[in-house]
């Protein structure tokens, strides 16, 4: 299935925006720019451009020429769960540093996010992910055993982790989130090179199958000044879901 | 149109689990108990034990009996503009003290959020919001100025602004809400009674009408302790949003 010409032409302003060769400040292509450079009608244009301001990415409006305003990049919620994919979507590159893969018996805590018994085994992995050789984001993820031993045999650091485990069947269709901050503890410090107590933005996630038993429960924590979350609501839709980063450069 | 008897039961449970007349680690009322209070058969019954399962406020399954997990509390996202609506919703009392309501020239980065020229007059307002008297909320928001004037002749403290707004024709068909976290700055560590630069959880958001023309830019920063932002999602379905509150009790 081809993507509709004003997904290719929002696409292509975000690249030119993300890589800065239209840096923050600058004016968009006009209108006429982009039907040229596209062969295209006003519709498909107007649409491209109608996506951007809706992200924040460009002002204007009320009869002002549009300019570059942020370089914030944005994915839809389907790739909320892959921190890889959703990277690669930028044209970024994800790097992953993973720490520890260890089995070992569950805290009350995380048995009662997996709907455990205290003391079953778990396989708990802490992974540094990066943007382009950043630290951004540090991820502390329990899966329940029959899906964490998977990952003994696995390369964690060779690609998605969720894309290898979707591959070997595991189901995780449902996911719920908690959004909230927290202060740098010394290990998020060290890795992700804050001071100790700075802000970081937290994300709780509890991963589910169809029949809503949990496989997986994760604690990521971002900094806030490359990562944020993006919701867009209106009384006639569904909200839609993002991620979103800012370029470090 | 009556509520359906599921949200009706499961709307009983949040009561009861809010005002600690259910603490966290009790054991939920039976399926059979609650069929016999509300003379219900399983299905409804079980339709509310799987939302506050959803929710987090319930754990159980595999066969366990469902303990009382959490004090948190949702809301559907219609209400996310209005902080008023979503605590009345809990059942706890909102509070309000207006700091500040000034008229005054827009800064360059209000102005790109609102599409106006730097300078033209914008109005500020600075609002500590609270629930049942306790500092949790610290909200700095800008109207455009042919909104902002409507409160010079409005009790800001009497109850929602956006009811109000609303109930003068004002158009807030649409937000963009941006989430992250931030360190208190001064003003946030005396009036959230926090450490300076302790993290908060901040919303940035920006509410448009139908038009696509800003009415509203807010930056909202609460205490995590007490606010969390939850997100469902799965691959079937459209997210669904809600603002968490963690009883401080």
């Amino acid at each position: 299935m081809e993507t509709p010409l004003h997904e290719q032409i929002a696409a292509d302003l975000r690249r030119l925006i993300s890589s800065g060769e239209l840096p923050v400040g600058t004016p968009v292509p006009s209108e006429s720019q982009l039907c040229a450079k596209w062969d295209a009608s006003r519709g498909p244009v107007r649409q491209a451009l109608a996506t951007l301001r809706t992200e924040g990415m460009i002002g204007g409006g009320r009869g002002k020429p549009p300019v570059v305003r942020r370089q914030v990049l944005s994915q839809p919620f389907e790739t909320f769960l892959s921190f890889s994919s959703w990277v690669h979507g930028l044209g970024r590159n994800p790097g992953q540093r993973t720490l520890e893969i260890a089995r070992r018996p569950a805290t009350a805590e995380i048995a009662d996010e997996l709907l455990l018994d205290e003391g079953e085994p778990v396989v708990q992995l802490l992974r540094l992910r990066l943007i382009d050789d950043t630290p951004t984001m540090l991820e502390r993820t329990t899966f329940v055993e029959p899906v964490g031993r998977l990952l003994f045999d696995h390369d964690c650091d060779s690609g998605s982790i969720y894309a290898f485990l979707g591959g070997q069947g595991v189901d995780m269709s449902l996911a719920r989130h908690l959004v909230d901050a927290v202060a740098a503890d010394e290990a998020d410090s060290e890795l992700l090179g804050v001071a100790p107590g700075a802000p970081l933005l937290r994300e709780q996630r509890r991963a589910t199958g169809v029949d809503g038993m949990p496989v997986e429960y994760s604690d990521d924590r971002y900094r806030p000044e490359l990562v944020g979350f993006a919701i867009e609501n209106s009384q006639q839709a569904q909200p839609t879901l993002a991620r979103n980063w800012r370029s470090a450069s």
